[in-house]
């Protein structure tokens, strides 16, 4: 650190986005505390807790930081945390850090939920399972490829729902450190698939690409180090989150890359809606899917999504989604159709899908 | 992060550990701008600084995070910097991180002082000479080895003078996340030199020793990582600072090693000492060396350290330390003389040498 005004000034702004980062976190964490002992039906408000950790925080080794200061900054903390309790906001799991476009996508859903980052797609659906999350969100079909059959086969082995569905274009931004003059920039940082999907942009502006692994998680370091030069390949979202400059938007090759994220639940929708999807198993691959595939053609049902993915057992599980509603007594009878005639089966529920 | 309470409470130990370091880190960068300012006759209190800060960061994008929250906790920021400026404790400046063995001489010297740490001893040199810090230390001879004569260069090239210097033991300690049972450690992070220092020990508990930059720096990393494990080691500070628990202190091979610290700033001390430095160059270095010796066993005068370092110009520089008042007027004949016969000459200070 230079003891100059403008590297004093840029290491407080840096601290204060880290600061910023640890509160949003804490709060996030304190949430899934009593989110998960709300599910073990244990007793959600321990003040003991809290002032065991004040005291411990108060007890440290400090410099100039007073144990009142932090008194003061922890009740604030802890006030808040009871206030977010009783409001009770739903949480939406996604993965990645804030700013992920799945994040965007959570917000496109419903406005009106908190969404928590996961570090991993499994603790995504693991957390909606035993009821930390409310709701997930995940990519199901899109153009970067990769995750499409992971995600399938999580929703084979999970027991949870479809309760919505997104599908929304990708904007990948150039993202600098703001006040950074374009023409310094010399590497770019950001998921492997976004540089693959930005190579025109990224070669044009002769930049460095360095896989990263996450968009938003780019951006979040480039916030924290203020790499000399460096940009990131991220959403607007993950911009606004860290404070960070939008140089360009739309740098992808392709324009209008579209994603479909769906929205997990432990209990399907009861009011159906304008999608629905099925997965069952079938060792005739072929015979089945045509005899499904007929079904809903005489009914004049559209068939939005037909996948097939080898399973464990060495048969074929498949998901179709279809523009319907599963509540309807026309498309109860086809599925229960299937369900006769397939190994396993599993309604993933009815919903609605949007289009943004 | 898994979703149990246990995890999830480890979760919240890290973050608040994490807040806790980045909240000292910002009241000491505040300090250092308010500092940085008045050396430049600049208006120390800008309102509309902290206004603007205040503005971006709840204009940032957040999840559970509010801008009331944000606001409420950075007002209580705001007047502990107001409160700390008034208070106006003076600073010194330590090589490492929070916990390192320099500031604990620091704090053996003067513990009315706020320690603030720095990335390395340039730092702690520059600081001091643009009075960014009241004092700087740095040690000067131990049995580490290795920075003396980085030290005496810097001595050399500085225009600080010694206001005083502490020797002190270091006591090396094992440092664990708390609870680790220790028969589950497996390996070590500290400095090199801290690591050989405690070879014996470390070989006995079958510990994969791995170099760090810092012995404080590698028991915050463990305070942050939690890694599953590791151990470092570090002074009991360090361990109160980050919240670790001390296994066993006394770790290194040769007990009662002891370290010498010099403490700088930009004017010498007035009211003398027991000890007094200066520091002259000579390309005569023998006959040189005699006559000084010469005249300060004449006078009765004990010396404690005499070091020569090759200079950038071929020939050497004398570093001596003796056992007087630098005030006192037969010493200050003996120095007149050196000065005299000196290439070059600087007086560094007189001091008192503390033995803790």
């Amino acid at each position: 650190m230079d003891l100059n005004l403008q590297s004093l000034r840029h290491e407080i702004d840096r601290l204060d986005n880290s600061i910023l980062q640890m509160l949003q976190k804490r709060l996030e964490v304190a949430r899934l505390v009593v989110k998960f002992k709300r599910e073990q039906h244990q007793n959600v408000n321990v003040p003991e807790r809290e002032l065991q950790i004040l005291e411990s925080l108060k007890g440290r080794e400090r410099s100039l930081l007073s144990a009142e200061v932090i008194e003061e900054i922890y009740r604030t903390i802890f006030k808040e945390s009871k206030r977010l309790q009783s409001e009770g906001k739903p949480l939406i799991a996604f993965q990645g850090e804030h700013g992920a476009f799945s994040e965007v996508a959570a917000r496109k859903w419903n406005a009106d939920l908190a969404p928590i980052p996961c570090q991993t797609v499994e603790e995504v659906f693991e957390g909606v399972k035993i009821g930390s999350y409310d709701y997930g969100i995940v990519p199901i079909e899109n153009t970067v490829g990769g995750i499409v059959s992971q995600i399938n086969a999580h929703l084979l082995a999970s027991k949870l729902f479809i309760v919505g569905a997104v599908e929304m274009s990708v904007d990948h931004a150039l993202l600098i450190v703001p006040g950074t003059d374009y023409r310094n920039l010399r590497k770019v940082y950001s998921q492997q698939a976004a540089l693959t999907e930005c190579k025109t942009f990224v070669d044009l502006m002769k930049l460095q690409p360095v896989a990263y692994y996450d968009t938003a998680g780019a951006a979040k370091m480039l916030a924290e180090t203020w790499e000399d030069g460096a940009a990131a390949i991220a959403s607007e979202l993950a911009a606004r989150y860290y404070n960070l400059e939008v140089l360009k938007t739309g740098i992808a090759d392709a324009r209008n890359t579209r994603t479909r994220f769906l929205i997990l639940a432990r209990n399907p929708q009861e009011d159906g809606g304008n999608r629905c999807s099925v997965t069952f198993t079938m060792p005739d691959r072929p015979g089945m899917l045509f005899s499904a595939m007929k079904m809903f053609a005489e009914a004049e049902i559209n068939l939005t999504r037909v996948t097939s993915v080898p399973t464990d057992q060495g048969n074929y599980a498949f998901f179709i989604d279809f523009a319907a509603d599963g509540t309807d007594e026309r498309v109860a009878k086809i599925l229960n159709e299937i369900s006769c005639q397939a190994e396993s089966y599993r309604y993933l529920g009815s919903y609605t899908e949007m289009n943004r």
